[in-house]
């Protein structure tokens, strides 16, 4: 299967910086559970993006490392205020709800993110009994919609849930898609903001497996790496797992690759809008895109390329780049869709 | 870290062969999440051994493994039956409880084993409303002792328990190298004998990072999707996982590291019983060796070596071999431990 | 504080009846736990109501009914459909997550009533691994909005629910009043018209402290006693629960009780609607009445009387009858309303 | 059923003078969910025997009590500490698992009693991110086996515990009948010993229903009335609860009762020494007589009093007296006893 797909981010392979840095640490034995100097090299790279009073938690998936911060943040009396479209509302196969027995209240958002009036709206019942009590909003930078938070945005959000007794939560999956777009440091964007805890994506980006909790706060730390235990995301061979990111933050290999979606998302953005009868929906801020097609066409295009329908009823697919997509792989999707909406 | 441990066999790298599959799997762009050729490949080769009823799941972590199949089993009103020392109850940080919400009834074993007499004992309250009902019982093969249950050990198991409405799980972390010992096949011991669920070990026999749920019971099968799903269990580039398993079970791979690590651990035993002073306190059964050491030789052994103290009272201690633990590593320990015993 | 209240119908106290009934209870010893004869009276009175094939669990209250039944039917991955304002998602200070696990997937309705089309919008990923499986439908009889289903559209409900695999659960902690206004027995709107768990209101009409699970499903029975122990709702002077119920439904009391209170609810909607400047917002169809107040005088009326806010920002309240709310008690309250209005 | 049992003191009714407390507070309506007068009266009672700082939640049964208690203190990847016989291991179904999602880590006991050395013991693997970590110990009073703790041993508990940060639970269902025997205040062999959490027992002695969460930890009782409301505990008629307390703790009818059940228990057990073949297996220090009788007297003895068949194997039995156990019910008892061992 050579030809690549625009279905997912997920779709693609290992990058071969990545999968060296695995056969370079594939030498001897090593401490398990995260005693190794592989995992302590990870964690220095860390520290060096992020200051030095970060703490970070290897985990195996995104949902593993959403709900792991999340719970060391949230108890089971207490919610977690986020977008309709959140991917831990969405996606995670209630995960949130049964690990960590707490409640999602969701709002409404047409581009993705969440606002300070929507969140205001979930404080209302603040002190009773009856209700779960908001305990932490989640934010995903990139945004399900493909969409990027400015520094100020954040900024505000943090500040306002701060003030509001509430931790803020960052869903990073494609966070370097977004900072490549902000041309912004990892650092400006999180603990310089506001955030609390992060989930640090490394899958979409060119791991073969593998997300990070990164911590923010000290008092929030100290459970972390029970809490990841309990929910079965420790890795036993920890130094694989940590390699992989120990190589994507050298040499600015995180910014390479995510820049390289970004662009590729462009190119091919650009490309539709030239295409009669197709409108682009979203902003393209990151590596997706968002676009509107008539509905016989959208299905031939189905017979030709794998890609998310977003929503059926109104003919909006979703395209994803990668850090391995070629601008022939974007040329040759256009000539097919051109092809077919002309 | 050239040196080889006895502290674990989580402590080995990843098998040459492994980290060869992993790499050719590379290529390209593959569906995520488990629709892709490799998990069908693997999956297969799951079938040729456990039979085409078999159905497999692929996990992160030997406690996601444990933990999505003893919940596919058993309700937050319910209990397992397992032994004091069971990896599920001392090892995997309450994540039985935490995510199942059940209870882990638990009975004393110096060998590791379960036995039908204190399964029994566990059973009087069944139809009380007061207790938590016993609904599956778990064994460990290779026991956490490092002794293995017999055929017929594990068929009267399966027979007592499922006359008693009770479903087995087989927690197969160290399954190969019991396999290798008993010279029997993986389905004999296994669906053959009764066995309804089981943890198939990966990591511990020479993967970089995986293990399987592997279901034999069909009523069981339907919800495992969305149990592993909710468990944060679904690797999204699922097919690096699945083909270090679909080479494993490829050339017999699997019982090649076994059998070498288990030769490794009796070369080992047979050279501790010569030294005066020391007692191996279980039968040397796989790739364990238990034995108990003056407490003056202990600490000045531990400034050499890395090993598990299982019982720092009577000075024991627990040597694992791995797939790659050569005679060399186990001369030159066997040296260490006679220059400080003698 | 004599004065009767308009604030919930848990304000009001106990039916004398009621009262006299614990107690004649109270006599000597009994065992504990259910094992009494208050319990098997109570009992046989449901299936007089219900149907030989009922069966019944005393709870404590409405959040542990609701929630005791729903545990039976839903497992931690699967999903309850209900509306927004249902009284499970919004005032039950996230039980249903916290014990169940599942999600609850909730639908916007205006007058509190669940439909078809809403629940089908919420079908669409049956089968995806990455999403909480629906597996009941939870509608509230009367309504959150004291609205109340016809048979027949409970019916439809039912229907398109089970050939869609779900099950359907009737939160009726006001069940009565609903019965009382359509004139129907509690069989047809319950088993007779698909209902396959019931949430059976006592408190709210007359109880000290009780409500009921009523299981319709025989498959669902066998496992509700243990699951109601660990949901913490076993009582064990059950004879005083119990005898309550048995009393209630002893010459139509609970009918008796609900049609007193909604006709006090229409005596007040009649009064209100002459008044000028006073909407009715919801038809009222058992004990509550909605209405909409412009402000200064919502403010004023909150100064003489207890009632609830229902929408603050619309000037919304919501005035709840009760078993023992008089003429005298609606009429003055009249008075005071149409004091401050005119 | 006017026979008095010994079965339980749950099988007991409702002391007169509580059921007319009952009575008079059921005049007109008052605020639910505990904004009533009663409640507020109640509460008072509970900071004249506990002192100033004490918060109280009602709540509906012991089982209830316990578990809000504890998950107020302790997150899911902790663990409590507890005896083998603890109520809240044995005989809760599972509740303190399925609720707090944390661990139960029990140690032998004879006498039911909890000792340094036991809780020592668990505490090797505080650090370790393989284990749940030991956040609290849980203690009843008297112990399940009708012994009591004298205010020395808690201390020394209380004291251990928290030295190794861990908070104290005293589930207290019997807890009156515990400073009956020791002739102490309630305080003194709670707050003032250093107790954290206790739940307070009001059913078994002379309640319809009821107990009390009381906590004494000012960072603890911060979120409990939200904790409570999901464990399914808040009240809605909330003074018919709190009456019973108010009344319980008025001119010491909580000692009066509890005194006379001790006596009875004495009674009780010097008939019991006095036939041959019988041993008292216990100290008697509460209202339990535990005693062994030869298996074919337990089976007589069985046909004509309901009463506790402890351990089956050795033909141990447990009587219980209550606030309504007379001497002739005792006197009658033993002639049964005495005639059937002759």
């Amino acid at each position: 299967m050579t030809k690549k797909m625009l279905a997912s981010d997920n779709n693609s392979g290992i990058h071969p910086a990545i999968l060296e840095a695995i056969a370079e640490a594939n030498s001897g034995h090593a401490p398990a559970y995260g005693d190794d100097s592989w995992t302590a090299a990870a964690t220095a790279k860390f520290k060096e993006q992020f200051g030095e009073k970060t703490a970070v938690f290897f985990t195996f998936n995104g949902t593993g490392a959403n709900v792991t911060g999340l719970k060391s943040m949230v108890r089971s009396h207490q919610a977690i205020i986020c977008t309709e479209g959140a991917h831990i509302h969405m996606d995670e196969g209630g995960a949130a709800e049964g690990i960590i027995g707490g409640k999602l209240l969701t709002v409404p958002s047409s581009d993705g993110k969440l606002t300070i009036n929507r969140i205001a709206q979930q404080l209302h019942h603040i002190g009773s009994q009856h209700r779960s009590q908001p305990r932490a909003i989640s934010i995903s930078q990139c945004t399900e919609m493909g969409t990027v938070y400015t520094l100020d945005e954040i900024k505000e959000l943090c500040d306002f849930a701060h003030s509001n007794g509430l931790y803020v939560h960052m869903d990073g999956a494609r966070i370097s898609n977004a900072a490549a777009f902000l041309g912004c440091s990892l650092k400006e964007m999180t603990v310089d903001a506001g955030i609390d805890m992060l989930s640090f994506g490394g899958t979409k980006n060119g791991l073969m497996v593998g997300e990070a909790v990164v911590c923010f706060r000290e008092e929030l730390a100290a459970d972390l790496k029970y809490i990841r235990k309990q929910s079965m995301q420790l890795g036993s061979k920890m130094r694989f797992i940590a390699v992989q990111f120990e190589r994507l933050l050298t040499d600015d290999l995180w910014l390479e690759n995510a820049s390289h979606a970004n662009r590729m998302a462009q190119l091919l953005a650009e490309g539709m809008k030239k295409i009669s009868g197709i409108t682009i929906t979203q902003p393209v801020q990151s590596n997706a895109v968002f676009a509107v097609l008539p509905q016989d066409q959208l299905e031939e295009l189905q017979k030709l390329h794998a890609f998310a329908v977003w929503n059926k009823e109104h003919g909006e697919i979703r395209l994803i780049t990668s850090f391995d997509t070629t601008a022939t792989d974007i040329e040759l999707f256009l000539a097919d869709v051109a092809k077919i909406c002309e």
